[in-house]
């Protein structure tokens, strides 16, 4: 037997622009023809932005090749919402030179993201954000992904975006419920790793749900400075990452647990909850800080407490399913104060013994 | 409007090994076991492998989670397979801690890889290639792909494999027409970079044809030598790697008119000969050298003329699809000497107009 090496050269360094404005939507496809015009484009959007205007205020009287995901929501976040796109862009003839552009909520981010990293072995994408979690999360960092029938993203590809574009002015049409639960991520982002932007908006909470512009440009300020500098150390989750997946743990498992009844905000803010008793039994919660969470989200409008009908071993099976599983069972991200998350041994996500997490499930 | 750029840190160079030998294929699962401990093993195979023994060789009699790909070959190179192999992952609780090992021609390859490259935003994989076309070919340099219902590796990634493992023993019970075919991308690896490469083949056609181990193992070592090479230089075919599309473009087209019909080998050795007639065509040819292609394609009992069934109209409209196609119209690797790819401008595939294509494919 004898051997061969084969050299994978390395990657260089690269960097994308965030550009956060009010009112913004209507000329940014005159910069995207600008900035790409070398490339053919292809619009990802679904019925809701099509309803609602925003898709005609995005492009004009222009006609460009649009695929409008139908229906709008996680039931479409699928493969079979992929093969159509990329048949789609077939039927165009469209080769590597083209440029997907998304437009819409994280669902349309999640599947339009993965589509452009698997057409003919990858595309560039930009993302355009109109939900409160797009814009404070889904659009920054390069997850892409759709669900199996079994789990949540179990396809997925780390792409990270060529540009993204926040109009906070779309949030202003935003369903009411949606935009409540999107909030919770800006939340989370504040509870691991700004006690400031956490000061700020608990003072800040009623412009917030009033959709006051320039509240919500601080705030996507704040979203995309804690998102970004947590990407940029570690873009492909090999640790420190993880942190972000705060109350996500506990989240995906309710969220899929109640058959996607609750929106994935409303179940984070209930895996945040449950994160919550799972510091204090280990002995990492701090006195008021608990209630100080419970009751910024009690102003939002999203859940604290497990809602009845979940079977708590379904729960827990689902838990077991989390990709991040290792030897079947996830490893949870804590906080030990707000701003900053347990570290333990350099690991932002640190083992917590399956016992600990049925008896918190069990008591809330 | 104002704006943040997100950096996104370089990926160090990494290496992987590719081991050549004789019936090294029963004892290389202690070594994979060995050198990856610390992750689940799942094997992807297909039902050939299976009831040549191959399996059973390569596992010993330990028990792994293993899926058959059922039938073999191209008609299961589709998304629909992809999930089914992604839910079986799932269903054994598998999470980010799997090393795929691909047991296989360049189908399972191609599939496993791609399954590896999405399942939880992708896991490692390892390739033991079982056949003359993947041992030269498809299992080094990480491109990985499955079909959509209108073209060839429509859906893909650049999936780096973590090693290759060839053993020239197991092309002993491969069927005669994949045997034969599979030499195609010999031919052109000889074609396209090695000229003393192509005296070898032309030198040892019938001791290749005989499968005579050493023989192979020479053959595999000149071509994972430039295959690798190329790779290298190119890993996610900016420019430089398009020259192992040799013959492809067409090879493509004739491949899927054919209804898969013809194996890809066969179908890119037709290819190579509508390469070699355009080169003509251009200027770029020389006396016999189209002769000996020819002549060695006899030999290996490949076909040199298109298929009569075959509508040259249908024929241009698949080249339209293909996935390197920049303004619906692909550019053509050519050669200009045996072991030297005709290179213009810096551009390693050149344009050629559609009428020189179509004037080729309408005589021959």
């Amino acid at each position: 037997m004898h051997e061969l090496e084969v050299k994978i050269p390395s990657v260089e360094a690269r960097s994308y622009r965030i550009s956060i404005g009010n009112e913004i939507l209507g000329s940014l496809w005159d910069r995207i023809e600008a900035d790409y015009s070398r490339l053919s484009k292809f619009v990802v959007t679904d019925e809701n932005l099509v309803s609602a205007g925003h898709l005609e205020a995005f492009l004009g009287r222009g006609s460009v090749l649009t695929f409008v995901i139908s229906p709008a929501g996680e039931t479409s976040k699928n493969i079979d919402t992929v093969t159509s796109i990329i048949e789609a862009m077939e039927k165009a003839y469209l080769g590597r030179d083209t440029l997907v552009v998304a437009l819409g909520g994280g669902t349309v981010g999640d599947i339009a993201g993965f589509a452009a990293s698997v057409f003919k072995r990858g595309v560039p994408i930009v993302h355009v954000p109109t939900t409160t979690v797009a814009q404070a999360d889904s659009s920054i960092g390069g997850k892409t992904g759709v669900d199996s029938s079994i789990s949540k993203n179990a396809f997925g590809a780390f792409w990270h975006p060529a540009a993204v574009y926040i109009d906070v002015a779309v949030l202003t049409t935003l369903d009411d419920r949606q935009f409540r639960a999107g909030l919770v991520e800006s939340v989370k982002h504040a509870l691991i790793a700004d006690n400031e932007y956490f000061d700020f908006l608990q003072s800040n909470i009623e412009a917030v749900l009033e959709r006051k512009a320039d509240v919500l440009e601080k705030m996507a300020d704040y979203n995309c400075k804690i998102k970004a500098g947590v990407v940029e150390a570690d873009p492909t989750e090999k640790n420190q990452r993880r942190m972000l997946n705060y109350g996500h743990t506990v989240g995906h498992a309710v969220e899929a647990a109640s058959g996607f009844e609750l929106l994935h905000g409303e179940s984070v803010a209930i895996g945040i909850i449950a994160a919550g008793l799972i510091e204090s039994e280990m002995g990492l919660s701090e006195p008021g800080r608990l209630d100080r969470i419970r009751k910024i989200f009690e102003k939002i409008g999203v859940p604290i407490t497990l809602p009845a009908n979940l079977a708590e071993d379904n729960l827990v099976d689902l838990i077991k399913r989390d990709k991040k599983a290792v030897n079947k069972w996830p490893r949870f991200v804590l906080i030990s104060r707000i701003g900053k998350v347990y570290c333990r041994d350099g690991q932002w996500a640190v083992e917590v013994e399956q016992d600990v997490v049925e008896n918190v499930l069990g008591k809330f």
